[in-house]
């Protein structure tokens, strides 16, 4: 069964938000996708976050641009963490959708990604879902690992372009 | 019957909804207000908005601050005209639920009022129902003469202040 | 005769208003359409208007970017709803024109949509039409039905896209 | 021992993260509130994350003003959840805060709650832990029926206030 | 006659522009003074801007607020310098004030002074018309010269402030 | 000699300020233009606009990027008009430079422009000089009718355009 | 002699500026004030610039509100590091400020603090001076462990404050 | 041994910050230069950053994008000037980044520049390393008189255009 659900408001939020299915792709975790409509298919956007839930869903990941409302009617249906994605989309390059988000009201929290930022919206999804499973959380070790890794040798890769250090002027500064 | 809705998100906005209630009152429109939550109680918002327009109501004015999903939400449950009131509450002062309304995808319109102007999203609903309605149009007419009346009435009362127009220099300027 | 009319600043806009007239075009509604200036031609826009509104117009959709007065000016010479359409132009990207169209004084409001919203408008156009028109109304229904089904299409797309769910982990994760 | 710890960057941020310790206390959560600088107490903020983290603690709520790093710091020392909460302080009213959590580089998730949402930022916790206490997640389902009723309370008095709803008018109005 | 017209949308806006009125009866301008709506009384301001810049009025100053129109209105119907000043009333604090009036379209120019500068506004009117009128422009040298000698004063006042300078530091530092 | 003098910060500037000298040289007004930097050649800007005011130039039109203090820097040096022009460049898109211009202290006014508004800052030029210059006043006054044909005859374009007015959907509505 | 210059725009900005002249005391910092404005005295600004850099001073912090031109135009002015303080004055709350003090161009840099952040100002110029005087260094290495130790102390009275820690919950709750 | 460390926070920061490490190299000044992450890398980052300035690195500047939080993370580590350069990245242009930056809480300064003004970065390392060591502070005076003969350079190339200065209306205007 499906343990995180994504859910975005169109398809023209698929290239956003397959980043997030790639990180769960990577991290093994069964997922479900759908794309669904706050506005325009409201009964079924509730409707399947609850069975989603009712089913034993455990994290739910919705997207959306512009007055984005989905993550928090999501959010208001069931009551397992959701992770809010805005998208930017249109003139206001998402900053209407992550006010739209991460103002939430008191008593039904959305946890709110970076603007575009589904990738780490799948990997808060893996932090919580590493509590209860060790061999997440031990994929989640090795992964921060390699994100270490990844920056270290990107600075070997600097070290060893030319030019770099000013070797010439080390000779002749007098500090 | 109830022919214009007024719902808003809580109590704390009562104040600024308010004057759409006053505005209502002045020109004889039929209204009913309610109290509903876009995510507290997301099944009854949806129930009573169809219920209202199904028994011939025919706009509905929602209020609501921070990341103001309910006139969205509304707007996605009927057809009839959603006219949204974003409330200045919190620290962003009410841009937050400016752009969490008034940016709607296209499909579903939401006629946006400014921050705090509830008075607005009456008389645009008196606007409206003033085209199926002799009475409310004549009302209108009215109302707007005497809100050019107030504006003279403000010119003159200052035109009678002391000490305006310079009147000293008036005698001295050489243009 | 026209019972919607759409004005817009200048010809620059005629690509975002352009979706309106396609909007009322599929929705059977008459419509006028108008290039004019709140202030290169300012009586010409406060004549028209009125005209249009005696002449038994019901709707005016204006759009308009930067510094958009044409809304509010039109909104300030007749008293039928007037639907703003704050458009993306110059260096802040409609923002400028969102605040000069949705911050509307008490008194003369204008239904804002969202920057670059001008199919939206012409729908809430057809919204308040549809007060009085069976057959508008009729075609409302019908119209918010496919829109559903754009997007249950949307779904079925996504579901049959190969490589989703992540069938494999599903039978390897222990939740 | 606590699961949820309760980190702050200053005394000053106290009247707003009493929100989140008086939610975990509501919902029996054992935690821990620390006074931790990500500037002036780096070494000691790191430490003691990853304390928290090994010792077993699940979920840490970081709340921070101005140019927020708390958060972000412990989100790269440990890989348990960390909600972050923005706070309201200085002249740019929370949006420097907002801003310097939520727009956190892909690889190192924080779950941002609304500019001062404390209270939901412990909401999220719980229903963090909820996925894996029955107890918790019972309280949490009690916890949103009880927010509905408040809702429904609001609209009660609401429509017992007297001077509501028009009546005079709804027996002269011709629809 | 009057040479500079002031005009406000309305009485509120008084205790901002009454500083422009201060400067001018300062330099002894003759002035005109009006409240006057570009929404509300839309054809009595076109009618008293033309009428002013007919009976040889050369500078108007036209203040507003929120979605503020009058000196955009007022521009285009007048070919004489006109000079607007956002009023910061409500939530925004006057970026929709300031976004409404400085973003005028080419072709109709607005001189846009700061968020609630009528004084300033007065000071480019008094500039304007130094160019045509030596005893004004007499005054202008004056008042620049006076306006130099309060900040000189003011440092003087702070240079006698005890505990300033930090002498004993003097007599210890070691640069 | 040079009635209008036209300085910009730096070469960069040149394709937006030319905008402003086309429109001098469509008036028929000498100007003088000048590249000179408020920080690298502060004594330069300061003496030029002191020689320029000095020898009988009547406004200056100053535009800058970024941090724009040209126009300030200059307003200081000088008591004739000064017009500012906010130039879009770097990622702010040119609101750093708005601010940096429109928000002048009391005391020292700058008229300011749009973003990238060179051409209404030489037409502001032009409404002041043509107070004294009763030729210039009758170009601008034919200007203003020019521009006013120009909306016309876009409109009489728009009303040639095929397939609009809905020609089909007036015969079957039913208002 | 002083090596530290502050200057600020106006007596107004005294109450911030003051926390820098506190932390230079702090510091036995021999420190010169001035009010000097650069549009009102911009020859008087320019000149003191210059002399105190001639006479040895080394570090200038200038502080100012609205559209902040002081420290771009002290930082032309002389080629030692100068600080910027923007001051929130004003209805935009030092936006304005910052960005006039932050968005500097290329080439002449000012090191711009926070909002009101002249206590910061102050220790930056400790910084710099640092580099070269050896008891300041060791005063900054003793301020930074006070500060650690502020910290620790207001944790401390956290942790002793009644009520907090949930320590009956901690018996009951089940992990 | 390198007096300036120049970090970033990522291999595509690259490309700004290499324009501060073209500046060192003009001024010959011997630096280092890091990739290091404030959050992937935390312990590297303090701990490079201790060491550098530990062997006698006099300044680091710091470059970032989004929620930036390595400049405040490398001022929180050493006591030694740092020096923030905010990257524009994402849909916020770097607002978010200069937030994160610029606002740093009182105690721990850092010296921000415009968003990717590395350039100036290196410019004001140049300007503290002047202080003390005369060679530098010889180049930096030079360099500040090329860039007053670039400015000159341009108004000159300016000059020599065709076409400027409107010569036939100078002959025609009257003044």
């Amino acid at each position: 069964m499906a343990v995180v659900g994504v859910v975005m408001g169109s398809q023209s939020d698929l290239p956003v938000m397959d980043k997030a299915l790639q990180a769960l792709e990577e991290f093994g975790i069964p997922y479900a996708v759908k794309i669904l409509s706050a506005h325009r298919t409201l009964d079924e956007t509730v409707a399947w976050a609850r069975k989603f839930a009712a089913e034993g869903g455990e994290v739910i990941i919705a997207g959306a641009g512009l007055a984005a409302h989905l993550p928090g009617v999501v959010a208001g249906a069931v009551a397992i963490p959701v992770i809010g994605v805005p998208i930017a989309s249109g003139p206001l390059n998402g900053v209407d959708s992550l006010y739209s988000i991460v103002q939430m009201p008191p008593g039904v929290p959305v946890a709110c990604m970076a603007i575009d930022g589904a990738y780490n919206g799948a990997l808060l999804a893996v932090e919580i879902l590493a509590l209860k499973n060790g061999e997440v959380k031990d994929k989640l070790v090795r992964f921060r690992q390699a994100q270490a890794d990844k920056v270290t040798a990107q600075d070997e890769a600097l070290q060893n372009r030319g030019g770099l250090g000013n070797d010439q002027s080390k000779r002749d500064y007098h500090a």
